[in-house]
């Protein structure tokens, strides 16, 4: 990093680093630390900005960025490099910028490095944070990522309709707990899944979904959506991939949709497993559609638009698992793919 | 059946029977032939049409109406009832008719019993020949179910443009060899894939596909279709099923579609192959959907608009596999499910 002078301040800048590239289940061991030193000053003359990260974003595509480089996966995510700081989207205060868009107290959502202080050249996944009523830490999920990807993965893919049957995964997640309240939002029936008892209970009292099971509990997935569909899934918003996903195809109503937005069941693996209902799609003439969020960042505002009275009307509810402290961060991320959190987990770097 | 009175004329009509419900690869001792006698006059007061039947069509979906009732497949295709005659697409000329939309001499194509004579209820799958200067053989296939297949898989689900590049599995079969030339007129770049060589050389030597492979021959598919598609395959046209889709989902590009239409690797399998790659619809954003060509068939005089003045200005070849006589119709079917068929496969009851 360049410096403007001799005279400028600096501080030190811990950073989460990758060891090597994963394979399987990553542990603590495969994130480490190391202190360095930033200067407190964009280089003169460049357009970058200079952010104080306050909460960082653990999302399970994080887990492809892990692996080593792959082309079937390139097309969503790149792989990190080892040695260097890892990278995901964060809540962050600009502290000096060279770039005419944005100037020092701005508050930004987007793509940082995992460190207290990251220098950026602002992109089209970078948002300058325009309401403050809000909690600053929702721009992590809600009000961020997490939130464009449940409202453009329901509304623009699903093609849903008042009064259908839907049905998420990973429910409690940072998507599907959004997945879940639009469907509700627009009149549809909707059911999540999620691991665990305690989650189960969120969905349905706190998030406010019809019904909720825990898989782990369920020994026949097919006949358990059976129970709570007797006549059919019309939109499935799959998250985990795998067998789950092989009960639902054979659930899915006629002309029923599937937005396919993850499998985290499916990153830690070696050899995917085999989905073995496919022909379904066929007789049962289903669209099964993947999507990307950032190919619906340039609906950000229009998100906003839709969001953002609901929030104020509290006609969302918004769970997330806050974790202090970026030495806390690699374990918060590694629990994901063991389903530790409840609600959408997130680490506090620094103070608002 | 009942008669309309002593002196209506009778025949003899030789039926093909499923025996019982088809496990795993069906045989010729799965269909057998029972003699009846038929009224040659329709029920007096009945909208009923009688017809003497010239030719029955095989198709891979027969298949799935040959195992026992399934409620996964039951969206497409219900069983056929042990004991009773299997039925299938066919050109049948019209003997009698209470029907005031037929009258004798009329042809039409649509679903019959395998058998010389048919006593139907015209409905939405029934539709009279109006166009006799092409072979009539041709509307249990191009001009029938198969063409509408192609027609409404190509053009309606996958969204295809010009200098696409397309990819058809079973491509020298009924369907897979027009959808080949479809995309020719489109100007896509096309290859196809076939189980012999003489397929191989069909598809490009005569319905000039820009290239084509034997998949038994190839060890990867994976990088046989890479050397194919370089840079990838925007639409794969999917009648196949199983490894070929894993190979094929590694090599879409961003955006693809994929068209399912059928799965006939798969159709006799008792537990199905797993499809591994799935997670691919994420990463490239993929949209796959299946379809049934039932739901176009209200676009079938749209289909002869497109269709008609290609065949008759030589744009088209179609190449069917003809087998005479009912009686080697059982042989004919199975042989399917062998890629024995070279072309439309079809059998000739009774001459025009």
């Amino acid at each position: 990093m360049a410096t403007t002078g001799g005279e400028a301040a600096t501080a030190t800048n811990k950073q989460v680093i990758l060891r090597d590239y994963v394979i399987g289940f990553p542990t603590e061991s495969d994130l480490i630390f190391n202190d360095t030193t930033v200067v407190l000053k964009v280089p003169a003359g460049s357009k970058t900005v200079l952010l104080k990260n306050i909460y960082l974003s653990c999302d399970p595509y994080m887990r492809i960025r892990m692996g080593k480089p792959d082309p079937a996966t390139a097309a969503l995510a790149q792989s990190y490099n080892p040695g260097e700081p890892i990278y995901a989207f964060g809540v962050s205060r600009v502290i000096d910028s060279g770039h005419p868009d944005y100037t020092k107290g701005d508050l930004i959502w987007g793509i940082v490095g995992w460190e207290e202080y990251s220098l950026i050249t602002p992109n089209f996944s970078h948002f300058k944070i325009q309401h403050t009523d809000i909690p600053l830490s929702y721009y992590t999920g809600l009000l961020g990522m997490a939130g464009m990807t449940a409202y453009a993965g329901f509304h623009e893919i699903c093609s849903p309709k008042k009064g259908e049957a839907v049905f998420v995964s990973a429910a409690s997640g940072a998507v599907g707990q959004l997945v879940g309240q639009f469907a509700k939002i627009m009149g549809c029936y909707v059911v999540g899944s999620a691991g665990s008892n305690e989650k189960v209970d969120l969905l349905k009292n706190k998030f406010g979904f019809h019904d909720a099971f825990n898989y782990k509990e369920e020994k026949d997935l097919y006949g358990t959506l059976k129970r709570f569909f007797p006549e059919g899934i019309d939109i499935y918003f799959e998250n985990v991939g795998g067998e789950l996903l092989d009960a639902v195809l054979l659930n899915m109503k006629l002309h029923g949709r599937i937005a396919v937005c993850g499998m985290i069941s499916q990153y830690n693996l070696e050899v995917q497993e085999g989905v073995h209902n496919l022909a379904t799609v066929i007789y049962k003439r289903l669209r099964v559609q993947g999507f990307v969020v950032s190919d619906y960042f340039h609906k950000y505002l229009q998100y906003l638009d839709f969001v953002l009275p609901c929030i104020r009307e509290g006609k969302i509810t918004y769970v997330e698992d806050i974790v202090q402290g970026l030495e806390n961060g690699p374990a918060a991320l590694i629990g994901l793919f063991h389903g530790k959190n409840v609600g959408k987990q997130l680490i506090v770097v620094s103070p608002e």
